[in-house]
This record gives structure tokens, C-alpha cells and sequence, in this order.
């Protein structure tokens, strides 16, 4: 289903590109950009429908609550903001409402509160029997921090945050039945990169940003496309205690893809590891060109490599 | 199930109150309000449910568009701000794939046309069976514009732009099968007073103002409550075509609900009627304490006046 889902979106973006766009940026980041003086706003918006995004057998109501939050907040992150606040939409069916709703606004609020964002507006209504939840995150930054997709340069070291694999490992497990792995749980409980994302924004050797939301293979294809440039990536570099196809094309890790000067990667890897904890691994090389070449230690690979999609 | 929806957001804004706000003002408007030096953005999000908010067989795609978008431009308006933006999501069974999301597009994109306002964001997602869509409207007006349900004065007019109740009106012609009557149409097709809206924000004798979205017996209480002030209201100085019940407790007119200066009411309607077309017609007046008083050709009357909600 994927193609369709691209084209329509697609076609909506070149409807609507003739319209005013009172100084917002063109469509096409994880995050739309509002330049306001010397400083930004970016907002983006997820929406989660029951049986597609979320079992309500599988995830307990403060884990759809959580996950809400932390997909949104990713995409702020990954434009190098800072996540100041949400809007948030939900319909519930009869059986939803009471418990449901009240276990699903717990876990909203507790990691609204890990993540200090506040709750600026929303939407409730009732549906006939199937929630659906749709979440507006609004971050804030300096307009020199904003990270786009279209700013890699051929040379750049390709680099990701943290590990990948183990939210599609965890998908797996669940559709086995096995609900308590810890890569089940991880699946169910995203966690964005928020103090990356706005550390890495205030770092002018930070090209392009995005976050891993359907897998590498697919999501570095925007970046090259919106910067017109290849990539080179070597299977064995990137980080993962799991199948290599769970790293590279399974869905909802929610690290931080980015491009870096290759010159100062090593210095940003460190000063990132020591402000935040968290490791950042170089995965390959931005190219001319726009081909996309797998490499398994260093020898050419064929390997087919798809990321997924919703629609 | 009224009192549920009023509860549960209730619940939500006071189990939010205590996190940083990052300059948003509190919950309670018809837009939060983001004050950015002289000028303010305010944003608004409504989600529309099939089978709930309209039904497949009663509504053409193009009408559930142009409705989606009108019906949070009017929130916009109602600050006394400029709409300039929307996000998208929606949900899209196998069943409304292809045309009937083409169809729904272009309602959506004519009414932004219209209203000159860029589609800056979005997701769209799949569902089991039923639709689901959520429009975030974003508008923009200087700081000293923004009209607030919580500024109305004892003394002030009470006053509503053009007439009510045929929304409502419609609503039943559709019950009963009159798809084709005027009232159904304009029931299906939500107005915003958009210019309407910018130019009141910019005359200081407007005070308090907010959009009729359940009819006007239930959405003054919202004025009353958050300024401290009690209302009368003349049943028949309700500019109306139809059953005064439509007119009071019928929602979805997207009228503006206002109170000015009663010294200055005069003034304000005449020339809102030259720059935008659109009478002005005063009701009532604001009252000290906290009750609402209904007249009838200046009688007392205890006719039970209810709004509507969805949930």
C-alpha cells in the first residue's frame, strides 16, 4: 500500500502549493517551519487509529497514551526544537470512554510532564467503535538551529543515535504473542530523542536531521531526494543487538538520522555522549549521485531493502 | 452525555495546569493563544467522525471538506484573528480510498482558496471501516486584536452576526430525508464569519467573543462563566428565519456571539455592515451576577434553553 499513500500525499502538495503560504516553509520535513524574527516555530501531527496503529489487547491504555505523545515530540526533535506544547484530538467509542480514557490521559500526561510540554488545546467526541487519536506537537528554536532533510553535503558522514531494530523486534514478538519481552515493551513505549534533537540543532556540523520512523533504508531516500544527493551504507556499522532487517527496515525506533561534517563527526559523537548519554554511530557516507549502494563489510550487496508505511 | 465531554476536559485541564505553559495562555477559548512579542498566533484543532459528525450518504465528500476546514476557521474567527494555516489527518477506509478522498480534497482545497489559507502539514492514515478526519487551523493577528470569552462587562450588548437556526434547521429537513432544502445545504456547508472576525478584533468596543457552535443558550454560558457576569436575553430580538428553538439551541450556525460597548453598539454594526456585508444584531445585554435571564417581548419566560453536544 505504500506507493499510494506518497502519491496522495504528493498530490496534495502540489494542489495546494499556488495557495499563500503566510511564511511557512514548503511541505516535505518532519516538521512544517513558521520563521517568526530570529526564532522558529515548527508543528507536526500523527494520527492513531485503533486495529491499524495500536491492538487495544496489545498495549495497555497508558502505553497508547505515552506513544501519542512521544511520536509527535520525535518529529520536533528531529528539526532540532524544543517540544513546548500539543494539541490533542481523540474519539471514543462507548467502550473507551471512563477507564480507557482516563488510563490513556495518564500516560499522555506523564510523559507530557517527563518532556514539559503542555496541553494547549484539543478535541473529544465519541465514535461508533474504534478510537482514533490525533496529536499536534509545537516545538520552538532559534531560526538557525532548524535542521532540514535537504541540507546534506556529498562527504557527510551518515550517522544515527542510539540503536535500531528492537520497536519492529518488539512488533514481532507481539504478533507471536510474546507481550512482555523487552523489546515488546520497547515497541509499545517510544521514546523520542528530545535532548538530542535540540542539542544536535545548536551544532552548525549538523546538515540534514530526521527521525527513523519507517527504517533507515526507507527514510534515508527523503533526505536524499530533498538534497540531491547518494548514500553508502556499511551494514556492519550500524549499531543493532538485532537482525540487520529489523535495524534497517523495521519501523517506530524514533532515533535521530542525521548527516555531519566528516570531518567533526568524532568530536560531535563525544560532546553529544557526554551532554546526553547517548551514542552516535556513523553508518556510512553521503555521495553525488542519487543511488543508495548497501555495502557488507566494504563488499557491494544486493540485499533488497524496504521501509514500511501506514497507508 | 453532555455533561461527560464538559467533565472529562474539565478533568483534563486540571491535571495539566501544573506543567510549564511556554507562553500558551490557559485552556478555555475557542483558540489557545501564543503571545510572540506584538503579535499572537492562535490555534484551534476539530475532529469529525463519520456516523457522528456526518454521515456518507447525507454528505458529499466535497461538502465534508469544505465543513472540515470552515468549522476551525471559525474558532480563528472567533479570536478576532486571521486564519493563514491548516494541518490535515485523516483516516481512510478501503472504502473511501480513491475518489471519495479525491472528492473530499477538493472540497477541503476550494474552501482554503477561498479563505486564503496554505495547507502547511498532515497525515493520512488507514482505518477499519470508518472515517476520520482532524483539522488544526492556525491564525495570526496582533496582540492587541485577540477578543477573549473572558472579557465581557456588565452593561455591555450582547450581539450576534447574520441569523441563526438554519444549520439546525437543516439537520432535521436531513432526518426527515430533505436533502435538497436550503437549510440542509447550508447545514452541510458551514460558513466561517472570517472577515467578519478580523475586522471585529480590530475595534476595541468589541470585548468578549466567541463562535455559536451549540447554540447560543448554551455557548453565552461559557461567556458568562469565564467573565463573571450574567446575561438577559430578548427571545424576540433573535434574528431568525425559523423555530426559535433553532435558533437558541441549534448548533453549527458558525455565527459570532459578541458583546460591545452598548454605548458604541450602534456604531460598530453599521459600519461592520459596510466593510463585510454582514449584519449585526443585538439580543441582550450582560448583567452583574451569574444568571441568564430569558424575555419574551420583555416578559419572563422559563423556557428551558439546552445546547448541544457531541459526546
Amino acid at each position: 500500500m505504500k506507493k499510494s499513500e506518497f502519491a496522495f500525499i504528493g498530490d496534495i502538495a502540489a494542489m495546494f502549493s499556488a495557495l499563500p503560504h503566510h511564511g511557512f516553509e514548503p511541505i516535505g520535513d518532519d516538521c512544517t517551519v513558521l520563521p517568526m524574527g530570529d526564532e522558529a516555530l515548527v508543528m507536526t501531527t500523527d494520527m492513531l487509529v485503533e486495529d491499524i496503529h495500536f491492538l487495544r489487547g496489545a498495549s495497555s491504555a497508558e502505553e497508547v497514551g505515552e506513544k501519542s505523545l512521544m511520536v509527535n515530540i520525535s518529529d520536533v526533535a528531529a528539526m532540532g526544537a524544543k517540544p513546548i506544547a500539543t494539541l490533542l484530538s481523540i474519539a471514543l467509542p462507548e467502550s473507551a470512554q471512563g477507564e480507557w480514557a482516563e488510563s490513556f490521559m495518564r500516560g499522555y500526561y506523564e510523559a507530557s510532564k517527563r518532556e514539559g510540554v503542555a496541553l494547549v488545546g484539543g478535541d473529544t467526541t465519541a465514535s461508533r467503535d474504534k478510537i482514533t487519536i490525533n496529536v499536534v506537537a509545537i516545538g520552538r528554536a532559534p531560526m538557525a538551529n532548524i535542521k532540514r532533510r535537504s541540507d546534506a553535503k556529498v562527504g557527510d558522514a551518515i550517522c544515527v543515535t542510539g540503536k535500531l531494530g528492537i520497536s519492529s523486534k518488539g512488533l514481532v514478538d507481539i504478533m507471536f504473542g510474546d507481550l512482555n519481552t523487552s523489546a515488546a515493551k520497547a515497541h509499545r513505549r517510544a521514546q523520542a530523542r528530545t535532548a538530542e534533537g535540540a542539542w544536535l540543532g545548536t551544532r552548525s556540523e549538523v546538515h540534514a536531521m530526521m527521525d527513523i520512523s519507517d527504517g533507515i533504508a526507507s527514510d534515508i531516500k527523503h533526505i536524499m531526494e530533498l538534497s540531491g544527493v547518494g548514500a553508502t551504507i556499511e551494514l556492519s556499522s550500524v549499531p543493532t543487538d538485532y537482525d540487520i532487517r529489523y535495524a534497517t527496515t523495521g519501523g517506530e525506533d524514533y532515533e535521530l538520522l542525521l548527516t555531519v561534517d566528516s570531518e567533526r563527526y568524532e568530536e560531535v559523537a563525544e560532546a553529544l555522549l557526554k551532554a546526553t548519554g547517548t551514542t552516535l554511530t556513523k553508518i556510512g557516507e553521503i555521495t553525488a549521485g542519487n543511488n543508495i549502494e548497501w555495502l557488507d563489510n566494504g563488499k557491494p550487496t544486493d540485499i533488497e531493502m524496504r521501509g514500511f508505511t501506514h497507508f
